[in-house]
């Protein structure tokens, strides 16, 4: 029925997230409202250690991508789950280790990382850097020396796989801000750099072909190309490469029409690739690292809105607003993004009204999702907007001057206020 | 040379905005940094009234849109200068008269005004409401039934014409969210339900046809029919409206190849055909006002950010990396919006490097602008981005945990910090 099984329907026919009813959720905490389940999190992360065990052994490491979440709950749940977490900015190591991670599980993605980040990132101790361009490994060797310290880097590639997905989220092929190309000699040339830097300890290569992506065959496809670069590296400069990070990108059910591939078969379909390769190049099966966010975070959450104006244009569309909208998830407007949405307090009612959920915001672009079948919406009404965990809290704005939303944690059968809503106060208070 | 007449080149060849070296204020500041020009927003609302002033005499009003920047800097310049602003929430309505902007001289648009931000604009005692929908209807006269006051409301209609821009930046055709349709009957029935309510009282009505719009042809045909609607609605119901209030959505340059029509064509083309239409129907001319945002303060802002990473891809482009981009200026992975660029420490120099700038983002849309001609770069230049004072400031967001930027004002020749910047400790605030 529900896209997830955490959702269900209560007696009163209300929405409910891990048991939880989410009108009453609505009533309790106010609207707009993010809602996330621990529980989801915790089964997502389960899952992958269960598959990347069953592929690698021991032999793996789970690295929660941040950016699509961040804030310090998500770090308490998974400090403790054997997961480490990539972070791409120096606020992201901040709320990192306010949210209790160790420095050294902590792995620094960027293309620009500025000098003051790098800085702040070798005085905690981060675990490694993953290097995106020759001004920055000039930069972390400079301040490693002046530390008298030894930094680990993991060289970012180009593996040249064009992973069909929107244009903004394509990350692997080569007209990219991102990483060396391997076609082009620019992943050699940086491999000189960094083998004859003496305060950098080359530890690996890594790649991230792209977001949101539903078939295997692009992971498989760049996993080779991958572990045959290693064996090229050992061929050329005699290394063995510990660590081969094959980054994230791993696609969820947005709508019903979203048919992803199983993770079992995405991850089995890069292992084999990736093994067949080192058999072939007679290597040495590497640590493999992947780094999932949105699969994560994304199905964990939902945002409840308040229904406000409905206004049907005849022969048009319908437009449903709610009482947000870009300001906490800028989806629509940045990707044409889509989602699932209920009436929450009459979920179990049949879907049969064509919506455009409309934000609040002076901004035609304002929508949150166009076209889908909702129950038939009042005003008053809580919406609940489905797979909205990841990439919402983290790209919210103040358009507007729009506050931005609490968001709840549902942990042990109840929800838990995380992050409190922003007021009128807070909208201005950095001006002087 | 520059696109606007606020910018110069010293002895030193950096620009100068207001006659202030940006590389200096960059050095004060740090980056990224917002720089807002105070005479270039009073000479822009001077023009304004010199124009409106040549075409009503003194029956006009020019309510500056708060959307494109809010914040209290604003408010304490407009405020002295005869402007009214516009508020598109109860964020904005705080900021305003934090700002110190009388309540009278607020008026409140917005598709989805909540019933508590409608209980706060009438408890501060709001100029008017301009009325979106008919849910807001009920909502306004019952509370303003409550405090037994009238409410002045403005009806907002789509004129149904077509401002060919970006389809997101559309507003006055009939698929949209906003305001009542003339065509469809929608417009009449509204009037009836306000005519009929005892606490509102009708004065005008509005439209909005668009944003950065470069011709004047739009402006006019809105005009006539929204004059010829007033008429509409004296014979239908023997009210002659007082008001009539025309939007905004004047454009600005943001690249040499913006060409727009000069100010004084587009509101005298406007003016004439509202001028036409009131003589043809022997309807007195209304109070004119119109709302301009972006083109009061894209120009008088620029971003200075610091260049780091450098990476030339042969045949492909060249990605110019800058410490800041989408989570300061959104508004090219929103609108594939262009931007005029210098190095600003060589801003005499020939520009004859072509560059893409992209953000530090970890994401592959986050370009601030794409293909355009800049000064050879180099790790540590500050990068001046022109025509930023619109829609950047308000559109911020902590995306991959990223603090926004501090603000300054350029006033009596010297920057002033308006806003401060976030520290990390900031970004986890709210955080329990």
């Amino acid at each position: 029925m529900f896209l997830y099984n955490h959702f269900n329907i209560n007696e009163k026919g209300h929405l409910c997230m891990d048991g939880v009813d989410t009108v009453d959720i609505a009533k309790t905490f106010g609207t707009p409202l993010y809602v996330i389940s621990r529980k989801y999190i915790e089964d997502a992360i389960n899952e992958y250690h269960r598959i990347m065990r069953a592929n690698f052994g021991d032999n793996y490491t789970i690295a929660y991508a941040s950016k699509a979440l961040s804030a310090k709950f998500i770090y308490d749940i998974i400090k403790d789950m054997s997961v480490h977490a990539d972070v791409v900015s120096g606020g992201e190591i901040y709320t990192a280790l306010a949210g209790g991670m160790k420095a050294e599980n902590l792995h620094f993605h960027g293309g620009n990382k500025t000098r003051n980040e790098i800085g702040y990132a070798l005085s905690v101790g981060i675990g490694s850097f993953v290097i995106d361009n020759f001004q920055e490994i000039a930069i972390i060797n400079d301040l490693a020396k002046a530390k008298n310290i030894t930094a680990n880097v993991i060289l970012r590639v180009k593996p040249g796989v064009d992973a069909h997905t929107h244009e903004f989220i394509q990350t692997g092929k080569e007209d990219t801000k991102f990483g060396f190309g391997i076609k082009d000699g620019k992943a050699f040339e940086a491999l000189n750099a960094i083998i004859s830097s003496e305060n950098l300890n080359l530890i690996g290569i890594h790649c991230h072909i792209g977001s949101q992506l539903l078939e295997s065959k692009p992971f498989a496809m760049a996993g080779g190309i991958m572990a045959d670069f290693m064996a090229e590296i050992r061929e050329k400069y005699g290394i063995t490469l510990p660590h081969l990070i094959m980054g994230g990108g791993f696609g969820v059910k947005y709508t019903y029409s979203d048919k992803p591939e199983s993770l079992d078969d995405m991850i089995k379909n890069m292992a084999d690739a990736i093994k067949s390769s080192c058999a072939k190049n007679n290597f040495p099966l590497p640590h493999i690292t992947i780094e999932p966010g949105r699969s994560v975070v994304a199905p964990s959450g939902i945002t409840l809105y308040e229904v406000g104006t409905v206004k049907e244009l005849p022969g048009i569309r319908n437009y449903v607003s709610v009482d947000g909208g870009m300001t906490d998830n800028p989806r629509y407007a940045l990707y044409d993004a889509r989602y699932e949405c209920v009436i929450a307090d009459r979920a179990g009612e049949n879907r049969d009204y064509l919506a455009t959920i409309a934000g609040k915001c002076c901004e035609s672009g304002d929508l949150v999702t166009k076209d889908i079948y909702i129950q038939k919406p009042q005003p008053g009404d809580i919406l609940a907007v489905f797979t909205t965990g990841a990439y919402n809290f983290s790209m919210a704005s103040n358009y507007n001057k729009t506050p931005r939303p609490p968001l709840v944690l549902i942990e042990n059968g109840k929800p838990v206020l995380k992050v409190r809503g922003e007021t009128y106060e807070d909208l201005i208070r950095l001006e002087i």
